[in-house]
């Protein structure tokens, strides 16, 4: 049987993970395809840099049209990253007749409905299992063996850096920029850490999860994104006195037909695993009418595990083609005309519970202010924490209250309210909490 | 688009669950494939008990010969459960030209490759993602998206009744038999378990893990198999003194061509995210050399979770078949003539760190005479516990050494000779620990 034939546009660092494991495991491959799959062309402007692997060099070129036009492959693997002028390969490729698999989150969270539609109308894959999670298989295992459920709730911790950070910062005790300045030290934080630290990278893999899950079409821009940043070392104890983990959770439920979609630092019970993905792994948890909870656990970054997402869904790509098989699947596992445009819950209309951290001068009636504040919003108190006074009676104290579930409406309406009050001597901190995790 | 049409052989519990998803979520269904999925016939020797759901009853049949003399249906499900009939009626309907989805793990585990030379022939395909971790999508993901790896190990907490039980003794510091008897009447363990607290079901799961990950036929007798009703309120105990927490666990490695495939009560260290599931719930942990550990975790039984892995298997099925494919897959993942035999270590020469626990009488030189023979047997000792003396000076104490990696031949060895020696005073317990899990 004659070769799978595939084009690489971007032969970067993940490029050339997925280089030396066609490589390095060819033979690994040959013996699940029933062929090889040969790598025909890499693009990329700059094709002398050392990669750490070495290719054919009449294989490089930096005209990406030598990939478009070589009839003979069948695969565009696109690792160039950012929306321009990666869509635009993208689209070009599809229009050739070739199949795509991409790791590029960004560009499927912001343009996915328009590359699904080219996708469409040419009867070709898109395939993206290293967008969200790295090598973990969870966009093929939702879209492949779970398709029969009706998947109601999605969550993940999935930016590696954040989970570093705040993992560090749990096990230390340790203060949020300090923290930053380590993972930077060790390479798992970026020079400019905005989109990893603020939350965007997760919720570029929310908004391809909750598309999956859900079969809905999703703004990306209407996702509520709230990074780490404010995170700070009393947060992270009180959440342990508490029982619960600081983590960035991405949230995707649905409910009545309306979608929710947040990104924000969420407190998990102790007892649910997800409390316990640390370090730079990632985990996904869902939860299907009839599998009920499901939970992946892995490497969610890095040249290997991605390398070994792409060759999966290359390998996925290449089984159908030797099985003479069209188009197996869409790229959501929906069928494109199957795809909804479901209306995405304000986030003020959200439902939870919250720990609200005050600074407040240790002064009588203070409590009542704030309690009487909250229950004039709605919101009932479930706990509450308040430390010792301090030695200095000026220095102001910080007061804990637990909330019972309240509308994130009525709890900014409370705060925005209680500080302004004269005895608050700082922004009220709140976390959201969430307790089940089904 | 006309209907992909199925015939369902074995009635039971988990058959009505199948009837129920293809129901209720038949919209879903429909949103993935793009035509339905429609159970034409059942064949059952009991087609009159109520099981809860409604099915025309000219689909009922007792004539197994009605699904597989009927060229519309193109997918038989054997959820009969057993060895016999299953594996003939199985045959017969790969005879036929059928794809088959079973749950049917005991009939894999020791007619599978009989079952898979004869769907080769036929040209037809055999998935059975239900078999193993009943909804948790691992089979697909091992054979599909995570095909580019050479996997190494895999580890596995698969049985339900021994995981709930095993949870129970650590929780409440309870004994097996009473445990035992606790889920007994709650249904989490049938009145005769021996299948499944001797490990014999995991074993079953083991088996076909192992032949996945490393592409290996695999001789279901030689898997070395030892259940949990020897484990003690004491070595649970003790394993927790240690860091450890005792599971049933199902292991399957691959060094140098040799495979090891065992399934033993085993202590993991805490840290471990196996070492937290808990209850009834399954978790499969694997390494491959670019993906790294990957976790899968979920419900590993019942009627939903189960009916859907198995309506998963039918959409998977479904899809190729509406995209014009033939066979897409081997059952293995591997294709059939890359299937080897690969050869099992024999158990006396896998190589673990073991927690041994001595009775022995309060006497002098207990612990010389102990540690001198697992010197002389090549053991060396990592740490030790000695409780306090008992008030009564001829009450045996117990001795507990965790030992360095030795061979298991040489720990038996050892243990032999020394439960020989007059101061010991019962048979030395043994538990083989994995500190290592990726």
């Amino acid at each position: 049987m004659s070769d799978i034939k595939v084009g690489l546009i971007g032969y970067g660092n993940i490029g050339a993970g997925v280089v030396k494991l066609l490589q390095q495991n060819a033979d690994v491959i040959r013996s699940k395809v029933g062929a090889g799959i040969a790598l025909k062309r890499i693009a990329d402007l700059d094709i002398t840099s050392d990669r750490g692997v070495t290719v054919d060099p009449a294989c490089l070129t930096t005209d990406v049209n030598a990939i478009f036009d070589d009839p003979e492959i069948s695969v565009v693997i696109e690792l160039m990253g950012g929306y321009e002028p990666a869509k635009t390969f993208v689209l070009k490729a599809i229009e050739k007749g070739k199949h795509i698999v991409t790791a590029n989150k960004a560009l499927l969270a912001l343009h996915g409905d328009e590359i699904f539609a080219a996708a469409a109308r040419k009867g070709v894959e898109v395939q993206f299992e290293a967008s969200v999670g790295g090598g973990i298989p969870v966009l093929t295992s939702i879209k492949g063996n779970l398709a029969a459920n009706r998947i109601d709730s999605v969550f993940g911790i999935m930016n590696g850096t954040c989970n570093y950070i705040l993992t560090r910062m749990t096990q230390e005790g340790a203060d949020f920029a300090d923290m930053l300045a380590a993972a930077q030290k060790l390479g798992y934080a970026e020079p400019n850490p905005t989109f990893d630290i603020e939350g965007v990278d997760t919720a570029h893999k929310l908004a391809i999860l909750v598309s999956l899950c859900f079969g809905t079409r999703i703004d990306f821009n209407s996702i509520y994104t709230e990074g780490i940043s404010r995170i700070s070392a009393l947060d992270v104890k009180f959440a342990s006195e508490f029982g619960y983990r600081i983590k960035l959770l991405a949230i995707g439920k649905l409910n009545n037909g309306q979608v929710e979609a947040r990104v924000h630092p969420t407190m998990i019970p102790l007892q649910n695993p997800l409390a316990e993905v640390n370090g730079v792994f990632n985990a996904i948890r869902l939860h299907g009418d009839f599998v009920g909870p499901v939970m992946f656990y892995g490497r969610g970054a890095g040249q290997n595990p991605t390398a070994s997402a792409i060759v999966g869904d290359l390998i996925g790509l290449s089984r159908s083609m030797m099985a003479g098989a069209g188009r197996r699947m869409a790229p959501l596992g929906f069928m494109d005309d199957q795809v909804a445009t479901l209306p995405l819950k304000p986030m003020s209309e959200i439902v939870s519970k919250y720990m609200l951290r005050f600074s407040a001068l240790d002064q009588p009636g203070v409590l009542s202010a704030i309690s009487g504040a909250l229950g004039r919003h709605g919101i009932s108190i479930e706990s509450m924490v308040q430390t010792s006074h301090q030695a200095d009676d000026a220095a102001p104290v910080p007061i804990v209250i637990m909330t019972h579930e309240a509308r994130e409406g009525a709890v900014q309406a409370a705060l925005a309210e209680i500080d302004r009050f004269d005895v608050i001597s700082q922004k009220t901190g709140f976390i959201r909490i969430e307790d089940n995790l089904e």
